[in-house]
């Protein structure tokens, strides 16, 4: 064992056994808090976030051609100055490919090992990271902790755990020995080793940049391919961030750094097609539009694609106990990081007929207004309306809530306006709109609409209900979908129509953030319906990233 | 646990040992010697093989339009005169669309269960394959009841137990419990179901019809997915009796035996590309020609494509300290099944300059002809050479070998010609070709030339021989790889050489057929050459032919 896997053998297997056993665990802080982590830890991250700010980014990586930068926080409407490196594809593919073999040749210990090192130090920077999100991403200081922090780190440590054991699935020797007819016993001493497919390049996106980014990463260094990380213009702090720091362990571990690089571009001139299409790229990871990602599954022949896109997320209600108790975990959905989340609720489906409430019927509009009411409730309180919708990360989503306020027309039912985030007077916020709808506007849901807009649609029938948020699941893809019903013989059908859809479902979440996915527990993304195609994290996530080849010596063999 | 797996548990747990251990063990007989099995049973296997002959093969399938059936014995150059159902996609897929949910629905449990008992029955008629697969395929009766048997059977078993280790990496089930800020504790409960991805086409191919047949079939049907049987015109018989085994093993369980379906054609009128295009196929496992492959791994995005084609073997001549044991080694490889294995080797580089035989230094020449000596070795007593190199399958091979008499000229090490097959005085038979070249002759040697045709190759230097070796590994494929070297210096740079071409290499075998590839222990096909972009069998051929939902509830559950 390698002493960086030694140092982190804990937290690996406390990973391990998280991922086979699936229930609650963080190997990392969740809440910001100066009561837990004193005034001075939060302080310094502050400092050192702000000490970045107007000035080239610290990386200094071969095939530089410039640098660019235009992030603008939607905190302040300034722009935060930070300039990256724009990187010449050809000089940094011949950088990455002299980095190559020695990362190829170590083993896959001391790879996880790296990693482990590399998950460790980015929590050390979880307060400039929460930061640099909230002014890139747009997220609430507490949910860029959070989310972006923890939550993340976790997501990377499960995808590394998936590796490790991929990884460990095959040994690294083994003695064969049988007969051949009259030929006496044939006697083999066979080694097995592992090896990388090629380079991986990361697309990371805008609202959550380093949410996938950490599993990919860990996934493809762990087993042995060079990463590339691409961050989305409006959110490549956080992303060079997590680049230093791979790129420091790496070198302190006494490898290549250019093993992981960032290659930073504008929206102007994106960089993505000439990384993704490089011949030496094997391996992509996406994260963003169902467009691109769906584009990249069909045009990237011989190369392997990892997507998580996006989808018209659902919830079906049918029945309830507490209306109030259910209408607020729906609303906090439809609050919570202005719907800017793969797990924000957008298609309320609810029987024109109403729902039954505590064995009595409720009229589908007064059901819609208990839904509006819970949305005006989580935004009372002005501090806590920051924290939970944080703001808009960018002038196109405030457009599009603008768009479907002049669509709406007389069916607004929860209308859309900037609230007041304390202390960020300048701040682009949006609270949530909410429109009625009917299946005679599918056209309106039957995608995503980025952003803090939500249906409430009116079907004809509880069936039809389903039918069309499961039917929308299929063919427009989903990450979450809800389902509210005292029955359990509703919950079952609708359980086994939303898998025939290729989704997953949670039933009757109340008290909790229905948005929250669970690293270690849930599996994120089915790869069964158009909003992704593959699961983070699973065996299959993983195993493909490496291949297996094999020596056996009869006799005389070199020195392992 | 269900019956059926209950009832070969022994087996399976047996399988999972030899995989993580990788020592020699085989679950069936591999010698059909009447000295083990008795007089009865072989006779009784020859007289099934005989029964089906001239008949129409017992199938009924829904979508059937017509027979076809063109398999004419390269043993007798008869006609078998069996006639296999030809099937209409359109009713095909319907009637397997049928098929589907129960399958679905069924436990991982019950679905390897109904999987083993498939190998077991497979397993009982062995012996009438063996027959099936002589008269098909063109193989020797020991090598047909071994090769494409027991050892095929083995593979199959492999790949069902790395599904099911793939599988069980998924629980069931799980309680997950944490508190979210102020708002008390949320307990939820979990659910993951395993999904399959769609319908697999499994494209069989002339030489060893179930040698990868076995192991695709296994490790779709398993994880839930339903298997149309593409089998190669010219060996239908020995794929047709494993799909009337799973239709018949199915049915006795309880499932639908549309779940495994044989879809044959002709020559003139292919049914692969209407069955791999078909939108419902999700899975295509493929053996056969490089090009056809590698059109596959291209052309069908959004599929999952396995292959394992060919590639052009190499063996790299240094020192030996017994030419003989070595010539015969490397000549047994020229004879076994003429060639027509897809580890079988090609391409034999000797120094120009000769090689060390025990200290002394013996010229290209007479290494060259010790190995054309050890190919009449192998062929001088006429049962032993029928058993070694059997028939070649198809007229197009014998058209191979003498396009090449043809161009080698006067370059002849090794003529080729028919020998006597003793019993069948009709058998279409051709000894090994064996060709002197150099590296002006590149165009001959790299790609695969299909039968018992071989190059010695004179290159410059021994460094020259590794380079062109490797060279034609990463840019033609390889599937097996030979270096013979009493210099264990040089097997460590040779293996590292060719894994850098993404080839598995074998050193210093002698006195065991060097062709052998061991079922549980050699990762069969790298994925990094042309020769195929699958290993038979290993965690990614199995781990993304299933997808994971899952159900999380608060409170009020269905039945599970």
């Amino acid at each position: 064992m390698t002493a960086l896997l030694q140092k982190h053998q804990d937290l690996l297997t406390k990973a391990l056994d998280a991922c086979a056993h699936r229930y609650a665990w963080s190997g990392w802080p969740e809440n910001p808090s100066s009561k837990i982590h004193g005034e001075e830890k939060p302080a310094a991250g502050l400092a050192r976030f702000e000490s970045l700010l107007g000035q080239h980014f610290p990386l200094l990586q071969p095939g530089e051609i410039g640098r660019v930068g235009e992030e603008v926080s939607p905190y302040t409407g300034e722009p935060l100055g930070v300039r990256y490196p724009q990187m010449d594809p050809q000089g940094l593919f011949a950088a990455i490919n002299v980095a190559r073999p020695g990362w190829a040749a170590a083993s896959p210990e001391a790879r996880v090992g790296v990693c482990l090192e590399i998950l460790q130090r980015c929590g050390e920077q979880l307060f400039e990271n929460a930061h640099a999100t909230m002014h890139t991403s747009g997220q609430s200081y507490v949910m860029a902790f959070a989310g972006s922090g923890a939550n993340a780190l976790d997501r990377g440590l499960e995808a590394l755990a998936y590796a490790h054991k991929a990884m460990q699935d095959v040994p690294a020797t083994a003695h064969w020995e049988r007969q051949f007819g009259r030929d006496g016993v044939a006697s083999l001493e066979k080694r097995y080793r592992l090896l990388p497919r090629g380079i991986g390049v990361v697309v990371c996106c805008a609202t959550f940049p380093l949410w996938n980014t950490y599993p990919a990463l860990c996934a493809s260094l762990a087993t042995g391919n060079p990463v590339i990380l691409k961050p989305h213009p409006a959110a490549t702090l956080p992303v060079a961030m997590v680049a230093k720091v791979c790129r420091e362990v790496l070198a302190e571990a006494g490898f290549d750094p250019n093993l992981v690089t960032l290659a930073a571009d504008t929206r102007a001139e994106p960089a993505t097609l000439p990384l993704v299409q490089h011949p030496d790229t094997a391996i992509i990871d996406f994260t963003g539009s169902p467009r691109f990602g769906s584009w990249l599954e069909q045009n990237c022949p011989g190369k392997l694609v990892y997507t998580e896109t996006a989808g018209c997320n659902s919830v079906v209600l049918e029945s309830t106990d507490d209306l109030t108790a259910t209408a607020r975990a729906i609303a906090h959905s439809l609050c919570q990081a202005s719907a800017q989340m793969c797990t924000s609720v957008q298609n309320i489906h609810i029987p024109a007929a109403g729902i039954q409430v505590g064995g009595e019927t409720v009229s589908h509009a007064d059901v819609a207004q208990a839904i509006c009411a819970a949305v005006d409730h989580w935004l009372a309180e002005p501090r806590a309306a920051a924290t939970l919708c944080g703001t808009l990360f960018d002038p196109t989503v405030q457009a599009n809530v603008d768009r479907y306020r002049e669509l709406a027309g007389g069916r607004i039912l929860r209308d859309s306006a900037p609230y007041d985030n304390p202390g960020f007077p300048a701040a682009r916020t949006a609270t949530p709109l909410v429109i009625a709808a009917t299946e005679a506007d599918r056209d309106w849901y039957r995608q995503e609409v980025f952003g803090p807009v939500s249906f409430i649609i009116a079907n004809d029938s509880l069936e039809a209900c389903l039918a069309d948020a499961t039917g929308n699941a299929r063919d427009c893809g989903a990450i979450t979908s809800h389902v509210y019903s005292t029955d359990p013989a509703f919950l079952g059908r609708a359980v086994d129509a939303y898998h025939a859809a290729g989704a997953s479902v949670a039933c009757n979440l109340t008290g909790m953030p229905i948005n929250f996915a669970a690293a270690y527990s849930d599996f994120h993304v089915t790869g069964l319906n158009p909003a992704g195609n593959a699961c983070l994290a699973d065996l299959a996530f993983v195993s493909n990233r490496f291949r297996i080849v094999q020596s056996k010596f009869m006799g005389v063999a070199p020195a392992a």
